[in-house]
């Protein structure tokens, strides 16, 4: 498992490249949950989310032989935009395996920062089998997702900043994918933050690591039906769910309706773009699932990606 | 003429109550400027704009017999959301002059921060005439939008935090409407940031500062017919005017059409919301309508306060 130290390392490795994301404030939010509430702002982070720190991380950490030998990575999402991004910035040639159905938006994004694109089938098989027929072939560097320790330490650079922001905190939300984000922030946040909570958030369809946490036992669901494309993968990796055992005190979950508000709220209120699954943990926090009061609360909102179509749809929406 | 020791004076006031927004930056907006782009955010300022600064600071500055009296203001817009803020925290009775059609969403707000709506015909004289008789038959006290010492030194506090961000800036560009906004950061930028060129920004259709900075006098003009709902003043204030004349280097205009594509870059590329007026100074730097090249400059997002129908508009043009 990671420790500390490995963020400490990401954190100078990634700091020089990434946005220091701010912390937003709302009284209006505050007052509604009867709590401090910060939000940290990695929809505002270069590519629209956290996976930049990551695969930046991942990517600059390869010897100079792997390097030179080129990157992999599947992803229908923002982990695409990240290894092509940062292979850029390292001068690295990346090829990402994306589903041929992505929106075309993701696809020109991944291409624009000069990675190489190939389509495959829609579903998980597909991708990993076509990616690992890369890397036999050509030699490339997988870049995981999510159970890589790696990409685990450079996801957990986002606490990293809260604290430069925030001295003391009692709960940190945070969204529950593959596990990379919160694998990392809980590590950072039981360190900066002594006797601070924290809670993994998913969607009610999408409660995978809900079920896992409280069996023991990495738990696969079926392809999930959720607004939060982030949330739909099966289960946690390895690492992520010894981390999450060790770290996190709690995993809750909350219902699209209560993301597509919370993606209302932010938009209409706090001037921000979240995209769905960056909407999960603020979420848990507008909807006060907890039950908390008089606590200091920070929600990571890890992307703001949304298609304009969603975005419009969302605010067609009378406010329930 | 006021100072920068005033704008000083009003930053110690104000600080403890506003947000210090983010200064926003985007390798996308660099690359395709080819200068260093800020935006200081003031579309995630406390009731969505930059106007809680000076309403802030006024009403802080009257005497305890004038705030005992209470304060009127008029506005369809983001300034009578500040004075009933602004009032609120101070403790002071608010009433503002609204006209009749202004949208519930705004009439809502103001009326949530506890200040009494009276409504109007809409016409400047209207709201003039309505506020001129409730001071003299209640006493109280005006808050001008713009043309008042105390709103100008409040809003030019938007500077201050800018230069605690940024340590030199080649240009600072400004929206003008009644020309607060600009009045107080020119005096600001002038002390902050020596050789810094201060470049006010309007719509071509509500181009009267345009024609004033030209003229050398103040150029009244018809109601404007723009989607910078802000900058329907017809003319800039005595004081505003003075100021600009004194320390503003340019004054250019950007079309509605840049404004809409800025207002979607903001949303697509970075995640903010922006109203139109608020995209207005940004319009300017994202068109590079000076033409310039490997300059670090900083814009204004006034605000983020609108309308969601309008927001839902932008999202169905395909982009230019």
């Amino acid at each position: 498992m990671i420790t500390f130290q490995d963020i400490d390392r990401a954190y100078h490795v990634v700091m020089p490249v990434v946005h220091r994301t701010p912390l937003l404030t709302s009284r209006t939010l505050n007052a509604r949950t009867g709590n401090e509430v910060l939000l940290k702002a990695e929809n505002l982070q270069r590519i629209g989310a956290f996976k930049i720190r990551g695969a930046y991380h991942k990517i600059f950490s390869l010897s100079p032989e792997e390097r030179s030998r080129g990157v992999v990575a599947h992803s229908s999402g923002n982990h695409a935009q990240g290894v092509a991004l940062a292979s850029k910035l390292l001068g690295v040639k990346a090829t990402v395996v994306m589903p041929k159905n992505s929106p075309s938006i993701k696809v020109e994004a991944t291409r624009g920062y000069g990675a190489e694109v190939m389509f495959c089938e829609d579903s998980s098989d597909a991708r990993e089998h076509l990616a690992g027929e890369l890397r036999e072939r050509y030699g490339y560097i997988p870049v995981p997702p999510y159970d890589d320790d790696m990409i685990i330490a450079g996801q957990g650079t986002v606490t990293v900043e809260i604290a430069q922001g925030v001295e003391k905190l009692d709960y940190l939300f945070v969204p529950i994918g593959g596990g990379g984000l919160i694998g990392g922030n809980a590590v950072a946040a039981k360190h900066l933050f002594p006797g601070v909570k924290v809670i993994g958030v998913e969607t009610v369809a999408a409660n995978d690591c809900y079920q896992t946490f409280r069996r023991k036992e990495i738990v696969r669901i079926d392809p999930p039906d959720t607004i939060a494309d982030g949330m739909r993968t099966q289960s946690v990796g390895k690492r992520n769910f010894e981390l999450i055992m060790n770290y996190v005190d709690d995993v809750v979950t909350v219902t699209d309706d209560q993301v597509i508000e919370t993606m209302k709220f932010l938009l209409q209120r706090m001037k921000v773009v979240a995209e769905p699954t960056g909407a999960v943990a603020p979420a848990a926090v507008l909807h006060n699932v907890l039950g908390l009061s008089g606590k200091r609360v920070c929600a990571i909102v890890s992307g703001g990606n949304v298609d304009p179509m969603l975005l419009r749809k969302i605010l067609e929406r009378t406010t329930p």
